[in-house]
């Protein structure tokens, strides 16, 4: 069932390639600005004054979620599906038919998509999906990626985003973050030191002193000159390393925050953080040059709460995203609330803000409702919900959809606070967070306690069975992969099922 | 004064900016199909039918010439100026301000632009000048390179295609050859094993056994799927790294080698021509399976003779370009003259031959005629000549043209049959080979010995000195790089100014 409805929304989307080029010329040109493993109060603590001119001039999401870890989010992104629909529940090993899951002695490796993304069916291990820059292509954007891709294993299709719709890649492949920041050290690309996280497609930058995040913005203003000259609308998918794991100073940035007192560690990743924001500052005074500013819709977010294990991050863990809990790997807030900005003029108040919830799964059909692509706004089987309307500030908020989250991988070799074996829910202000270890939940009230600090569950036995049972039924519509009891050979049963 | 011309050069093309994408629409496509290191004969010596087909479908120059090393052609393909004029006399080592030279006893280092092409002025040590691809593309063709770059050195611009003009850049680097061939490792990217010949890339292919000639023509072919299907103009640079060291079995074709009696390394090199005639062959069925095959131009070329070296070659060094002279880095014959085939049914004769003789930068004028750009056709500051009036069999022979090669540099420890420190001049039948060594000259007359092993100066000493002459002026107003003899400090005078 589940193979059909993929097929029928490709089918679906098969006529939006009768959009030609020409026809695109009035469609805006859409930006995401994808940051790694940012949390969702970074923008706040560090100095990021282009990060705030875009609030300023668009709108913020307070209730932006995306997952624990980076692709399913990656995936969700340019398919609409949830993770837990499309099976990709966890990080993908550059090599192929690697699960990135630590060993457990509580469950067998689950089986998930582990091999990642293809935009071909019938590679093992895989989602098939027609992805979202493949169709915004066939309707005439041109489509660029710059940065981190991560969608899928080497030796797969889905490795490399040519295949994925995406006219031109910098810098995309299979790794899920950089060997080095660093042009010293070209990069990772020093010979004999290289792995699989060497950063391709850079040369130029080799020893010039120019930092990785400075290296991709230039690509990526450079990539997009061409349709900005034909006037042809671009996707442009800049997805910064930044600010994921090696930890290294951004030396435009970095001294300030010693001077601040901020430790070696939180300097760097600080320093990073401002490294992305000057990005942003480049993209958008690239887009006010070019007097395309107005017609650019602008979508700032990361891909996963921020990294809050110590070390690699200075002070204690799992405080970094307070007043949130937790973060990234976890199902707390912490791990899976994103920051969230987007600015488009023609539709977007400025300096505005909404508490709608929204999920990575929601990108895919708002942007094809911005790029003007009916078949989405028509309705298609995928899981994602368009929040083209909130933009516009139109018709109520959405507060009856239930939000769920689903983790049945193994992050770390020692557990952590809802990391490794864990599932969410989130229903309007309730937020139940089930352990896949102990199959129980605990429960939370979000607009009285965002920290997750106190469990009622004990206090709303009724709620409980009512978010494990709606938990249950969507795990269970989505097929989603489950971890077998290593002990019995029984996979688990669905939360609320028993 | 060159400097004047070459922004003289780029104001003429400044305008070919204004022939948008819509009225490009006519243009035919263009396919650069460049062997790398291929020999003259070696399309007579194994079994290339697709090359063949080609031939059968098109026009041969029997008399084509190319550089003595791949760097200088490859920047003369897409500049329009000699090697002596651009100063890329040698090929380019991968890192910035290393030159390629080897050490020598009776010269000091030459100075020669190691660090490139540069698509932007004040580069130290390179080339500057607005490359044919820039040019197309402003004409509003989609611009593809695919495969060896080898413009220019890391931590420069010309380093990255995509600065180059093409819109798109598969695998093409800094680096002259590839690691590796094989997927089985990664194409030169297995951790901790890597130079600056890993290719970039290919992630889709690793471990796929999927031979590297093969995958670079896949990539070209899913590269030009969207211009085709806009029926927009597409200029494909598909540069093999095939047939260059390291010799490597493609496994399609290195066991019939063998059962032929071949030794290994022959068995080898003789597979990697085969690799490349099949990759034409696919591009050439693609053409016509999108009924383009009529019109696109297909330039099959080599980017100097073939490698005649053993080892790594089987056999005897200097024989493997028989009955040409000598091979690659060598100024004989079998060192510049290289295959070329040209098929554009709605201009050139099928099945034709011509033993006009063209060079490297001939290619430039005349791309830029089959595209129908005008600055060049009216003539501007460079040194070629354009062929197409040739392709069309119209007008007379250009038999009156000299043609300069000129290598200041040192490619081998060993100096072998005119290799290191040479330069030459054709014009007519005549050619003369200038040793910068001994200052001396051998005369041969190509017409009665094509193998240059009857060396007439002795015979005609007018001759020679008319040719010295015409070849010290002419690198006397390229300002041409020239040795420095160590015992004295002085640089050498110009052949035939003393």
């Amino acid at each position: 069932m589940r193979k059909f409805l993929v097929l029928l929304a490709a089918s679906l989307f098969a006529h939006t390639a009768a959009d030609s080029q020409a026809t695109a010329k009035n469609k805006p040109n859409i930006i995401l600005f994808l940051v790694d493993d940012m949390g969702w109060e970074d923008a706040r603590k560090y100095h990021t004054p282009n990060i705030d001119k875009l609030a300023a001039g668009g709108k913020v999401f307070t209730n932006a979620y995306a997952n624990n870890v980076c692709t399913p989010t990656r995936v969700s992104l340019v398919t609409g599906f949830n993770a837990a629909h499309h099976h990709i529940t966890n990080w993908t090993h550059p090599e192929k038919d690697h699960s990135a899951d630590a060993p457990d002695d509580q469950f067998l490796p689950t089986e998930w998509n582990y091999n990642g993304l293809s935009p071909q069916p019938g590679i093992p291990h895989t989602f098939y999906a027609r992805p979202l820059p493949a169709i915004l292509k066939d309707a005439g954007y041109f489509t660029v990626h710059v940065g981190k891709a991560h969608w899928a294993a080497q030796g797969t299709p889905g490795v490399s985003p040519y295949n994925l719709g995406f006219i031109v890649n910098i810098s995309g492949h299979a790794a899920g973050h950089p060997q080095s920041y660093l042009s010293e050290e070209n990069y990772g690309n020093l010979p004999g030191k290289n792995s699989a996280q060497s950063v391709p497609d850079l040369e130029e930058y080799y020893q010039s002193g120019t930092f990785l995040t400075e290296a991709l913005t230039k690509e990526a203003l450079k990539a997009i000159e061409l349709p900005v000259k034909n006037k042809q609308p671009f996707f442009l998918n800049l997805a910064h390393y930044a600010v994921h794991v090696p930890l290294m100073a951004d030396k435009r940035f970095f001294q300030a925050y010693l001077d601040k007192g901020l430790d070696s560690a939180e300097a760097q990743y600080a320093s990073l953080v401002e490294g992305v924001d000057a990005s942003l500052g480049e993209v958008m005074q690239f887009l006010e040059d070019r007097n395309i500013d107005k017609n650019t819709v602008v979508i700032f977010l990361s891909d996963n709460g921020g990294l809050s294990n110590s070390p690699p991050r200075g002070g204690e863990s799992f405080t970094h995203n307070l007043p949130l809990r937790a973060g990234k790997g976890s199902l707390y807030e912490g791990g899976i609330r994103v920051p969230l900005v987007v600015r488009y003029p023609p539709l977007v108040k400025a300096n505005s803000t909404t508490a709608q919830p929204v999920i990575a799964e929601d990108f895919f059909p708002t942007v094809l409702d911005l790029a003007g692509i009916t078949p989405a706004a028509a309705g298609t089987p995928i899981d994602g919900r368009s929040f083209y309307n909130r933009l516009k500030d139109q018709g109520s908020m959405d507060t009856g959809r239930a939000f769920i989250w689903h983790y049945p991988n193994k992050w770390k070799a020692g557990d952590g606070p809802a990391i490794n074996y864990y599932s969410a829910i989130r229903k309007g202000d309730w937020k139940l967070v089930y352990s896949l270890r102990t199959r129980q939940s605990e429960l939370y009230n979000l607009q009285a306690d965002l920290g997750e600090w106190h469990d009622l569950a004990k206090q709303y036995p009724a709620k409980v069975k009512e978010l494990e049972k709606a938990l249950g039924q969507i795990l269970k519509s989505y097929d989603a992969p489950m971890p077998v009891e290593r002990s019995t050979g029984i996979k688990l049963p669905y939360p609320g099922t028993n």
